[in-house]
This record gives C-alpha cells, sequence and structure tokens, in this order.
C-alpha cells in the first residue's frame, strides 16, 4: 500500500466556535475542518483490521476563544481543555488563540505546556530550502505543537535573505536568483507561522560564520577563505570573519539589525556568537595595526567590546537578544541579563547559564542535534566521521531533560524549554523531511509535557514508542516525509522490539 | 529553485539504429530519447551562468547493436565505443544490446566494465517497498551502469511475495493485503530491469532470519520469538529458524527454490545462510531429542547435511548458489565449487575465498552497508548506537578496492565485482532514495572503472567530488531523491571543502 493512503474518516467533522475566533483562531477551524475530512491516515496497527468503527455519534466540536490577544511571545498561554463526550457536540476551550491551534485526540483533556519555547532550528545558508518547504516544516511543527521556527537564516556560505539596507549581500551571496527569500515571503512565513502559533526567531550570525558578507563587502571582512589550512581559521571551510578592528562592521552589523528587527517581528533575536576564531584576527593586519597603536587592549577586548555595541543596540530597539553559550561562557564580554543563552557545547552549560541569572534555551549537541551521525562531508577526508558523532536517536533525544541538576526553582524557571538543532550542510530539500522527523517530535513531546507523567514518573522511551510510530505515520500521511524508526512488525508487536536488560 | 528545475537542452536529440535493436535496445533507444528530451536538469555549478551553449550542430547519434543475443549474465559484453563528432552524427557501437543501456557523455569514449557484478541490495522484509520505488530504484541503478539488483526478499519480519506452492506464507505473512508482490509483479520487474541492463537475483534467507515462517507454518520451526531475551537466539528480534532436526524443513525449503528458480529466470540464487544461530537448536526439544537418537551428531553435522540437501537440489536445478560467508567460513559444511560467496563480516573474507577457489562478491560491512550509522532502533535502547557504526560516506565507500591483497591473476578473476547493501530496519519507501544515492553510485564507479584510472593511478575522493555532485543533480532532475553531499558552496568551489592534510 501507499503508506497512510486508506481513509478511515466515516463522515465529515464540522467545527464551530465562540469567543474571539476571528484572526488565529478562525484560520486554525478551516485549516483543520479541511484537514481532518480530507486527510488520509490509517495506523500502521490497524491495516489489517478494516475501519475503525465509531460507537456514538459525534455531533462536532465547539471551539471557545477567552481572549483576544494574538500576541506571540514567552507569555503565550497555550493551555486549553478538550471534552469529547460519547455521542453529541465536544468542546474545546482555551484562554487564547493559541490554545486552540493543535489538534488533539478525544476525552476530557486539561493540556497545557510545560516549557513556552519548544523550538527547531532551521539552516538556509549551507543548502537554501523553498519557502513552500519551509510552510511543510510549520506545518509539520504545529503538529507537534512546537512554538519556535529559528530560523538560522544566513551563514558563511550563502546570503538568501533580501536586505533593503544592503541588496549586494543577496545579489553577491544567493546561490541564484530563485533561491533567495524577499521581503514578502518572510511576511508570508512569519504569518504563515502565528496561524499556526509559532514564532519565528531569526538568527544573524556574527562576527565569524559570515564569509559570504565579504562576497558582497570584502573590506569589512578577516581571514577569506584561506586555503588549505581553513582549519587554522574556521571550524569549516570557508573561513572569513567580521573584522572586529573596523567601527564599519559595528555600523554595518546594527544597520542589518535596525532592518531585520523591523522585518522580523518577533521580541527576540539571534546574533549568534558561536565559534568565533581567534586567529582569524590575530593574523589580520588591521588588527595587528589596531592592537599596536592601542596599548592593554587586544583581540578579547576588541571582540568584547564589539559585542557591547551590537547588543547595546539590540537592546535599544527593545528586542530581547539571544545567543549561542560562547558569548556568555567564552568571551569576556557580560551580555545584558535578559539575553537568553542558547547551549549546545555542554550538558552542563544549561545549569551554568541559569545559576548565572541568566535564562537558557537548551540545544544541546549530544542530544538535540539532528544533522550529527551522517559521516565526514570534506571531499578528500576518507576516513572522517561527523564532528558530533554518533547519530542521535529519537530515543536519546527523548532521554534528555532540560532540567537535570537544577534544584533551585527560580533557576528552573530560567530554562526556557529546547530546540532541535538542523545544521545544513549533508541537507537540502531533498531529504529535509526524513532529517527532521520523527526525532524532532521526541523533543516537542518532553518540552510540552515535561520529562514525567501525572504521577512524576519519568516516562519511557518503550511506552512512548507506539505513540510516535502512530505520529510518524500521521505526518507521512499529511505529507511530511518522516523517516521509518522500527520495521513495521515492530509497529504492530509493541515490546517485542526492545533490548534486554536496558 | 526547485532543484534541477531549469532546462538547459536546446533542440530535441534523435537516436536511431543499426543492427540488432528490437527488444532491450529498442526499449532503451525509446526510453533513452525520451528522458534525454524531456528531463530538467542544469548542473548546481551553472546555476548564475545561463544555457550552456553548443560550439557545432549535433546530428543526432546512431546505435549499433552487433549481437542478437540478450541473455544477461556474469558473462554478458557490456563493452560500447561512443563517438561524438563535432558536427554531425554521433555513433554508439556495442556487443549486445546490454552496451548500449546507459547513456553517457561525448567526444570518443571505449568503455567496459572492469567487474561484472555491479550490485545493490535492497531488503524488501524489514518494510515493504511498492513496485513503483522498485522500479524507480532499477531505473536509479541503471543511471549508475549497475548490472545486479540483490533482492532480499523476505527475512524474518514479513513475507511479501506470492507462493502458489505455500500461500499461507504470504497471506500470514505480509504486512497487509496491497503489500505484497504477486507472480505478475516480480515477472514485470525482472523484465523492467532486465530492459535496462540489470539481473534481478533473488535471495531466500535460510535456515536463519525465518521466522514469519512460522506465522504459517510453526511446526517447522525452533525458537519462535523468545521474549525478552531473543538476543540469545538471533541477531534481532523476532528470533526463529527452520527446525533442522526435521526433514520437513528441507523439504519446504527445496519446493520453494523449485518454485522461485522457476519465477526468478536468473541463473544465480541467492539461499542466504547469514547470522544462523546455534542456541535457537541447541535448546529446542526437536533437535535434543533428534541428536540423543542419533550419537556422534551434533548441531554442526546436522546443519551441514540440511546445507548440503538444499544446496544439492538448487544445483539440480542448473542453478549457481550465492551465499553470505558463514556458509563457507562458519560452518563445517562445504559449498559447492562454482559457488558465489558474499562477505559482508570482514575485508579479509574476499582474499581467503578466491584463495579457497570460490568466487567472491564484496559487501564488506566497514565499507558498503547503507544503512550504517542510523542509531539503534530498538524501543528502549536509549543510549544504543548502530551495530556497524559510523556511517559510511560516500568517499569510504569510493576507497574500497575488492581486489586488495590478491595478487595471483585467477584469484583477481574470481572477484566477480561488489554490492552496496541496504538493510531496512530504519528505511521504507519514504526515505528509501536518500539512503541509497549517491553513495550505491560511488561503488557502481569503482565496480565499473576499478579503482585505477588509465594510468594506473588510484583516482582520489576529492577529483571524484565534482562529477558526483553533478551526478546527485542529476538523479534529483529525474526523480530519484538523492541526499545532497555538501553545501552548494563547496559544489561550485570544487577543491575548497577537503580536509587539511588527508
Amino acid at each position: 500500500m501507499e503508506l497512510g493512503s486508506s481513509n478511515t474518516h466515516v463522515a465529515d467533522v464540522t467545527i464551530s466556535a465562540k469567543g474571539y475566533v476571528a484572526g488565529v483562531a478562525g484560520d486554525a477551524i478551516s485549516r483543520y475542518m479541511l484537514l481532518i475530512n480530507s486527510e488520509h491516515f490509517s495506523s500502521p496497527l490497524d491495516w489489517n483490521k478494516g475501519v475503525a468503527k465509531a460507537s456514538g455519534h459525534f455531533g462536532g466540536l465547539v471551539v471557545s476563544v477567552l481572549s483576544n490577544n494574538e500576541t506571540l511571545d514567552l507569555e503565550t498561554d497555550e493551555s486549553y481543555t478538550l471534552d469529547i463526550p460519547v455521542n453529541g457536540t465536544g468542546s474545546l476551550t482555551a484562554k487564547t488563540s493559541y490554545g486552540v491551534v493543535i489538534r488533539n485526540t478525544p476525552i476530557h483533556i486539561e493540556d497545557a505546556p510545560f516549557f513556552p519555547h519548544r523550538g527547531l532550528q532551521v539552516d538556509t545558508s549551507r543548502n537554501y530550502f523553498p519557502v513552500s518547504v519551509l510552510k511543510r516544516t510549520l506545518d509539520a511543527m504545529s503538529y507537534n505543537k512546537m512554538s519556535v521556527l529559528h530560523w538560522h537564516i544566513v551563514d558563511a556560505q550563502s546570503w538568501p535573505v533580501e536586505s533593503k539596507t544592503f541588496p549586494e549581500l543577496q545579489k553577491n551571496g544567493a546561490y541564484s536568483a530563485k533561491e533567495t527569500y524577499s521581503y514578502a515571503d518572510v511576511k508570508d512565513l512569519i504569518q504563515y507561522a502565528k496561524n499556526r502559533g509559532i514564532r519565528i526567531i531569526p538568527e544573524f550570525d556574527v562576527p565569524g560564520h559570515t564569509y559570504i558578507v565579504g562576497e558582497a563587502y570584502p573590506e569589512l571582512m578577516s581571514c577569506m577563505d584561506v586555503q588549505p589550512n581553513w582549519d587554522k581559521y574556521a571550524a569549516e571551510p570557508p573561513s572569513g570573519q567580521l573584522n572586529i578592528a573596523k567601527p564599519e562592521t559595528i555600523e554595518f552589523t546594527n544597520k542589518l539589525v535596525t532592518e531585520y528587527t523591523g522585518l522580523f517581528v518577533d521580541n527576540v533575536f539571534h546574533l549568534g556568537g558561536d565559534e568565533v576564531n581567534r586567529n582569524c584576527w590575530k593574523e589580520d593586519p588591521d588588527v595587528i595595526k589596531y592592537l599596536a597603536a592601542h596599548p592593554g587592549e587586544d583581540v578579547e577586548s576588541l571582540l568584547s567590546g564589539w559585542y557591547s555595541k551590537v547588543h547595546d543596540h539590540l537592546e535599544s530597539l527593545n528586542r530581547t537578544g539571544y545567543s549561542w553559550e560562547e558569548t556568555l561562557f567564552h568571551s569576556t564580554y557580560t551580555p545584558p541579563k535578559d539575553t537568553i543563552i542558547q547551549t549546545w557545547i555542554d550538558e552542563q552549560s544549561i545549569s551554568k547559564t541559569v545559576a548565572k541569572g541568566y535564562r537558557s534555551v537548551a540545544s544541546p549537541a549530544a542530544y538535540y542535534y539532528l544533522d550529527c551521525g551522517h559521516g565526514a562531508w570534506l571531499s578528500n577526508w576518507v576516513n572522517g566521521n561527523s564532528w558530533c558523532d554518533p547519530f542521535k536517536t529519537w530515543m536519546k533525544m527523548y532521554s534528555f531533560d532540560p532540567l537535570a541538576n537544577i534544584t533551585d526553582p527560580e533557576e528552573q524557571k530560567r530554562v526556557l524549554g529546547g530546540e532541535a538543532v538542523l545544521w545544513a550542510e549533508q541537507t537540502d530539500e531533498v531529504v529535509l523531511d526524513g532529517r527532521l522527523w520523527p526525532r524532532a517530535a521526541a523533543v516537542a513531546e518532553t518540552t510540552w509535557s515535561g520529562k514525567r507523567d501525572a504521577n512524576g514518573r519519568v516516562r519511557t522511551t518503550e511506552e512512548v514508542a507506539s505513540r510516535l510510530h502512530e505520529q510518524r505515520f500521521r505526518m507521512v500521511g499529511r505529507g511530511i516525509a518522516a523517516e521509518p524508526m522500527q520495521p513495521v512488525w515492530c509497529v504492530r508487536n509493541p515490546g517485542h522490539c526492545n533490548v534486554p536488560g536496558a
């Protein structure tokens, strides 16, 4: 059979509305009416069993939204209560529109997320993803109740997004004129995401990972594409960093921040700050000259001053900074206290971050990096492995607890959630879905529901497996090319595909 | 842009024929006329460059086939000569139809394969693949000049193929009534493959990996689905092996071999023989009883006798046996001398096989296994990794030489080639293409061209990368969802994405 091709629904489901149901909730109601009544999905458990029969008559669903506030941020109330009687009309009640965006299953459910930040990072610089593919990803995120798309939009390899301030960035930096995101594309994606209860947080990664800026503005750069020994200057080719000895790079960055905080309306803005390489600057003629003329300064103080001027500018625009953990732990700079720190290098960084009084989003590479385990990608590296080997299975992802080793309730509150991360060196639109799903759904569940069930017991992957299979086949039925987790035999025989003694 | 969506061809290409061009060659000519004139592909190198211009006028291609022999086996002559002048008509001359099946690029080419057996193994038991997906895989194989589809058609988890002798096998063993291969499907696939110069060799893996037989005939089995300690009895769940103490299992197997050597016309037939587990039999009541009644016999002698009766039967049907290396190296049985041994456990097994006088096909897990590196798939194995970690990159696959450490010319001749292998525990139709391609193309090239160029120099992956990128994007343009190897930046900047000093 074509996976998920048989149709199990018996009669059309109607969804009607009470309260504030224009805008986001109205869009969700129309969308799910269409989806529920047209989707083709049958559980792999049922392929041999025929169509399931209803025990009563379902008279449709009435949706009630209690507030017309459509602001989408860390404070948004996503809770809901769902009641489905044996016969008659069900009810779905939510404080805001974002509580009704997500479809769920019957009976009585009172639900609210454990963490507000349930994210997925995509990288559109190493390889380009069309708007349609990002929309499909937002659809899949909504099916998994995720709340944040972290859009790592530019990096060293390409600059796909339009800039009205510096049009040369896209002109010289996009892979082609078609592999781009216009202002209209970005606005469309933000609205599309908002209608699904998802915020889009953009990342403009500075001052490292910026080679592509030099294709338009070489005068702003240090250590451009050093070959063959790029590894002394960058984590991967091509090398290139904004030249922190030049005030023009602060001006350039701040103009971009001004422009893009206008385009990307979210109140959080990611400034990157990962994998900054000191050699790149230590050998730069302008940096050498500057340091010679300024005794007492060094690369660290230069960088700290550079960060300060950029982060201060972001604060002046009433935006909250979001940065990779190096900005906090591997520089002498002290970010503003409201900065959100995305930890990735070390699982312990989360507890260290909140102990310092900062808020943290957990993206530990050893658990949450979706691209790991795919081998080396440098053309001549015959025996090279993935830098973050091995592959992170959905069980590994599910096992991570962002609150591990954090006991202080105030510190716990500063853990905002987690983000599954995909870097796209070995991924493009052709294989994206399988790289993301269903593994990101494991992160979605643990960040929505927390690690423990209502009785305080830690959920095991063994018990999760069946519903994640179901969710995977459901996603496939909805056009998301999620990868299979096991042979169908295992799907059909829960508990028969475990390792003894684990 | 949609990958490979721009169309670079200028005018329709005509292909005409001389000699024996009915049947296979005629089909190939029609197919390639259509493909060449309708495909949408542009090299990623050219996305910003516009359409390439022709320097002369190409007057079409004349294809000549010198023999009407359409037999497809290890002896088939696949050589061809291609000439494309600057202006006028090109010529493609081949000894048999199978020399013209594969499209190639211009100028003067005299070409013939280094190895006759250039294979890909797919596994349709762990998860099912529709006929359409297998056809797409055969298309992709033909684009890469591969000559053998090794169809691992049944295994422990499901029995998708029709049997007229034992209809209960499919009835009880297929995942669903739709997830099956009828006789008509198999015949259709064999013809489809033949038209592309590809043989289909089926594998019916006995006596291990046969749990699913017990869903129809439990009386034939030992150690059926032992839980939770399946690991004592099998390499993966569910456990279950044909009971070698029962003559009925020989009769059963030989009837199947008779039936399927009729359906699968190839003169080679794979009998499996991998990962046979002795504990399964040592604890079986029938085996215990039999051995008690037959002093001097043990499990090894029982197994050896069992193999003997099955392999002798296959020989009596004028078929060549094909077996995993355990049959030769990890049992006391001595297979017939014409048996082809597929090595997978140890790279040294190839030289050992040919030193023993047997022919060998190389499938070393450490190089050629396409499923490795995808993590554990047992539901509760949070910290488990892939049994054959790490992931095998295309560079790793390319680096393998089936002739390594074999110096004797007669022994070299007994190395028939190589097979890339995909086991499908974590793969189904949704993600198949990306698991196979472009990595299997690396094996295709080394088995077609050998490890060395015309000057005797070993080709490096660095120099191969550009043409493999091109081939990957070409496959995507033809509807094969092959995975990307690198960021497009690396595709565009050959030599800039290498590891220093490798």
